[in-house]
């Protein structure tokens, strides 16, 4: 099965055409690969579409096309508006009928989910979480949202989880307000990439090991963790994203969640399990993109 | 079917036999009821058993018996411990195996679950819930906890949530530390009735409408179920429990929680949306021994 994966992302699309085997134990072949600008839909989208055309001679048409997109985006199969991005700040981009394009300029079924389930669901098929049936894939960049298995399939629910957009208990020596333009100091608001650079005075990349940044930055995300784990009780949190990958990163929130639950959930009260349940995405910066070949491949039950 | 329905709580065993008819539409019609002290695990067990033993002659033995049991609980059927209570501060009960001498008592097939998880699994059969995929049941009593359904069955993962220990942001006009022997100030240790009790000097059911007590009380509520909202996409949140049960405290949660959301989730923009969004379970007091008797007529897949 030949696959055009989409990654739509806000800044980015990536773009693959790629090769399923047999079998489900490894990520499909990445047969060709490109990253288009978001600019607006029109240029963008048609940019994504000569992108396969042009692949079309050398390795074929796709059977079938999954795209991970950014949102807010509609997911409900029965809604007039599936597969569009629903209202977005972003110039353009308000009800852009991505699933629609694609389908009808590929000529292919397309499978539509935000890049964060996505993401989760790759993760759920050949990373970090293979075979678990409940976990959260996060990312930590320039936003923070998440992905959410429970019960071995994707959670969509009323729309889709904003685990980004969870408020917190601040640490009382932070005076940053945050920056979240709904909540001030939701999780993004606190945590994510730009909040990192608006409290420090310096992008995270310039913030050394060791500088206080990044002990306040685990703080809140095992704070973040430990709600989840209350709320869901996933098996593992994946932390991915430029933020949420950094080394030694999940290490420390593994440690400091021990801290934050303070051994009431028995299964997580020692250190040797807490390690284990905070884990880098083993699909890495690929995530996005095997994820969205991945829902085409094998969409969730509902 | 007749169904030996058990509801397991701290201060007592509700138990009823119940049968139920040719359909799903409408709860069992209860045959017999009562309500036993939770004393110690050997008094109360046989107790609860004699009085399935006394309903024999007239109703007949029960074909199948549903359990939903206050916690901490191994709800894994892989375990050798599934269906004992795990550690508890409650003298002699850690470790009491309370699906196992009811399979032996009783001789029938033993469905199992946490209190909450049985309840909420009622309320989807027959109470506010019905047929809705994803919600939430919180009970707010002597306890705060919860019951999830996600994607049309109960959420268990790596244990199953526990939605009272989520730790809040604080009202800066609240001084009270919280009583959570673990938190401090999770939502159980801000809201849960023994918090209200210790933080106003009275129980609850001793402040009037108007009181400040309540106002807190629905905001903290309200912030709860916006972290819900955000982490697992829920179509409704039902508040039971002798708190979450007062009248216009549902009713108040879900305007709260519009401020809380502060107009991100689209699906929950609106006053309408937002009063249907909170609701007091169908059941009301009875969930819990309905949903007991559900679990058993009805397990959920995993």
């Amino acid at each position: 099965m030949t696959i055009a994966a989409i990654e739509a992302g806000g800044t980015k699309f990536v773009c693959g055409l790629l090769r399923a085997g047999g079998h489900d134990c490894s990520p499909p072949a990445v047969l060709a690969k490109t990253s288009i600008p978001t600019t607006s839909p029109e240029e963008t989208l048609h940019a994504v579409a000569a992108f396969f055309e042009g692949q079309a001679k050398a390795h074929g048409r796709p059977d079938v096309a999954g795209i991970g997109s950014f949102g807010p985006v509609e997911l409900k199969p029965s809604s007039p508006d599936w597969g569009r991005v629903t209202s977005t700040p972003k110039p353009g981009w308000s009800g852009a009928d991505i699933a629609g394009f694609f389908m009808r300029s590929l000529g292919v079924a397309v499978a539509f989910d935000t890049d964060v389930n996505a993401a989760a669901y790759g993760e759920y098929l050949w990373g970090s979480a293979r075979g678990l049936k409940d976990f959260v894939y996060l990312t930590v960049g320039t936003g923070i949202g998440g992905g959410v298995f429970s019960g071995g399939g994707l959670v969509h629910g009323l729309s889709h989880p904003e685990l980004g957009h969870l408020r917190l208990a601040r640490e009382a020596d932070d005076p940053f307000p945050g920056l979240c333009p709904y909540h001030k100091d939701c999780l993004e608001g606190l945590a994510s990439g730009p909040a990192i650079e608006a409290r420090w005075g310096k992008p995270g990349r310039e913030l050394p090991e060791g500088h206080p940044a990044w002990e306040l930055e685990a703080r809140y995300l095992a704070r973040a963790v430990a709600a989840y784990a209350c709320v869901l009780s996933p098996e593992r949190v994946l932390l991915g994203g430029g933020v949420g990958m950094r080394p030694s990163l999940a290490e420390r929130v593994a440690v400091l969640l021990g801290e934050e639950l303070a051994g009431y959930l028995p299964a997580l009260s020692d250190p040797v399990r807490l390690a284990a349940y905070v884990a880098r995405p083993g699909l890495g910066a690929d995530a996005g993109l095997f994820g969205s070949a991945a829902i085409a491949m094998r969409m969730p039950e509902d």
